[in-house]
């Protein structure tokens, strides 16, 4: 077999056979196909797509690219939760304790959640963990396990164990211009998430202004793809649709981040953070078998909420995994960025649009975020909305908080974030948070 | 500017700036971006293809990566001729000394003639001129040029100097599935011509079963890209679209084929060889300003061979470029197989159809060309075709001989042979072997 010819058949538009795709990754595993091959291939997959039977073949050969963790030993069932990412998306540090909490009398579910960092204008889950000192995400995976087995729940990085041919390929996805192919998404996301060991995957795939997917019929399709390949590997899988046209909650940045999930935990917070943390605990009690329907798995979730039972197995996470535990009572330890400035409205109105990306883009700029892999994470800085999508603002009044450290960060995240918000003479028409469900129809 | 921009904009399909091209070939000339950005942009430019202003600026840049010959000392035209190349073709081995050799009285046109070696299942000039012992295709560019103004012509390989742009791509696009694109093709061609110092070139298009362009569609697009690529660049150019649905001429193989120029340059050997030679020939006449038609330029070509003029040349250029000139009187000099193989017709018939590619295969795989760039060729090696498209045959007839030094190699190739000939009941529509003309039309 030689890396030309499969190339060449992909370019052609024909379908690989699993003995081919095998072959490629091995060799992106063993180095033994060069880079320069591989990504050529790479642009004729997203020049040409997959059928389902190459994308199931791609998924299980870079899922085999490394370990399978074993959690049979684990007694009860193992669910976790992906996101594809957004501005203010944090749910991952509530809803991992609020599942691991509703444990006890043998029905426990396990979250063993292995995470990543922020990409581009979006944040990441390891980054806002750090941002509580001490807090380590780079266990191994013994510790991992002893984590999870203790907690309910862990929270860490990917491994160099964890499908490595997915780190190796999506290095070069990057800088080739090749990452937008939603086979390659799935296929990277999917390797990753079974390698966990898990037994059931609730997908939140965001799709507006502050996703990957801007166009909700690519989420859609992406999601139909993760939803396919998940049950073909006979995992229990659904995928939400959910709203990126705003961010999530109203703190993006780091330590910002965690104060607002503490806020959930103690029954406070956003609206619209604490529906999408209680339909995604929900959904995940419905597919680890805790819970008969999703309205009852999201009372379950509420109740976890309001009895502190979640904050009290987060409390717990943090002081496992090296973190400074006293943040959970007292946010105020968290870090603190040294200067505040306000973004006002030019006039009065309605805001009926927020920018989603750029103000992920004014966040990183903060240095909230890496513009190169090697940057150093800022984690106190972040952004601060006092008004969000449908608020009545007077002209003047504050739009949202800039919390920086250095002046020659703010002087370029202030005009990006005023042209954020869009003004008008009326609120804009409501739009659901979760605007569709797909796979889980069994269930439902 | 960054190289992973430049593929997400071709790979989205809009046309790249001059400057951004430039920056690319800059890149790939001093080794700033890697291989593995190059091939994915090869990979995008065969699928979203270029304009004819991207495409100009790719061959201009990759002319200008190495040196352009300053042959404006030598007083008269120079021209050149460059097939895309094919199985028994073997014309530059004629027409170059022709062309050389109707000098004198201050219209001397004279050929500078940088050729390549075999490609897949073609033969390359380099290839066949080794065959005559002691013949050297590697002089310097001053060797080259002094050989030139003393013969009229000069016959070598590329050297480091010249479009050193177009030598990394190509390597890159031989194992990365991207030699096909048209624009590619075009660029690498007409980079190294101009790097010629010519004023005008004669392109042979082949197209059918033995050549790279198999349907004359295609032939035809890749002639109109690189006649009009040429005529921006202010030279003189036209395209012959010719059939390659049989080998050229009888014999294909290193020292069969000089032994066949041999034959034209002596006026007898294959008819199509011959009309081929003098069309190729009257074209270059035409362009360089020698002939007012076409007409006249073929007969200038036919008084050469019939004068024995070109053939002096021919031995000329043999003794000059070290080679034993005493071949081209004694052909019995070359290299000569040990043994020779009958192919038999099965049945009595017409033959209907020879199927080029291979009969270039089964010529590769006796040793006479190279199935990988490290591989010698056996220069002795080859197939004598004693049947061609449209002759009777009687059942047992020989349709060919193969002439081959290991039997270990015959037995590859007789296979391939036995199923390259077809025979019917009836000979095919004859078939022109010049099958379109394109450019040139000011001329004609």
């Amino acid at each position: 077999m030689r890396a030309v010819d499969i190339i060449r058949k992909k370019r052609d538009g024909a379908e690989l056979t699993r003995q081919e795709i095998e072959f490629l990754i091995e060799g992106v595993t063993d180095d033994s196909i060069p880079d320069y091959q591989i990504s050529a291939w790479l642009m004729a997959v997203l020049w040409r797509g997959m059928t389902r039977a190459e994308l199931a073949a791609l998924t299980e050969a870079m899922l085999r690219s490394g370990v399978v963790l074993d959690l049979s030993g684990v007694s009860g069932a193992k669910v976790d939760k992906h996101s594809t990412g957004g501005v203010g998306d944090k749910t991952s540090l509530v809803i991992a304790p609020i599942v691991a909490a509703a444990g006890g009398d043998g029905r426990r579910i396990y979250v063993p959640m292995i995470s990543g960092r922020g990409l581009g204008h979006t944040g990441g889950t390891l980054d806002k963990l750090e941002s509580i000192p001490g807090f380590n995400v780079n266990l191994s995976l013994a510790e991992f396990r002893s984590v999870l087995e203790e907690c309910g729940c862990a929270l860490i990085g990917q491994t160099p164990e964890i499908a490595p041919a997915d780190k190796k390929l999506y290095a070069l996805r990057d800088v080739t211009a090749t990452v937008e192919s939603p086979y390659l998404i799935c296929a990277s996301i999917m390797s990753k998430k079974m390698a966990e060991g898990i037994d059931a995957l609730v997908l939140d795939v965001k799709t507006g202004d502050g996703a990957f997917m801007k166009k909700q019929p690519d989420a859609e399709y992406l999601a139909e793809l993760m939803v396919e390949t998940g049950t073909r590997m006979g995992k229990k899988i659904v995928a939400l649709i959910t709203d990126m046209e705003q961010p999530l909650g109203r703190k993006v940045g780091n330590a910002l981040e965690v104060e607002e999930c503490l806020e959930i935990m103690n029954g406070a917070g956003p609206a619209d953070l604490r529906e999408l943390c209680l339909a995604l605990s929900g959904w995940m009690f419905v597919l680890g078998g805790r819970s008969n329907t999703v309205a009852e798995g999201k009372q379950l979730a509420a109740e976890m909420i309001a009895s502190g039972r979640a904050r009290d197995t987060f409390r717990h996470i943090v002081r496992r995994q090296g973190g400074d535990a006293r943040v959970v009572d007292d946010p105020g330890l968290l870090p603190r960025a040294r200067h505040e400035a306000r973004i006002q409205a030019p006039r009065a109105g309605y805001v009926t649009a927020i920018h989603c990306e750029q103000v992920g883009i004014a966040g990183m700029m903060l240095g909230g975020g890496r513009e190169k892999k090697e940057d150093a994470v800022d984690p106190a800085v972040g952004v601060l909305l006092e008004k969000k999508m449908g608020d009545a603002v007077k002209a003047g009044e504050t739009l949202c908080t800039v919390h920086y450290n250095l002046d020659a960060r703010l002087v370029h995240s202030v005009p990006l974030l005023e042209k954020s918000f869009e003004i008008g003479p009326a609120p804009p028409p409501a739009s659901p948070l979760i605007r569709k469900i797909i796979g889980g129809v069994e269930i439902r």
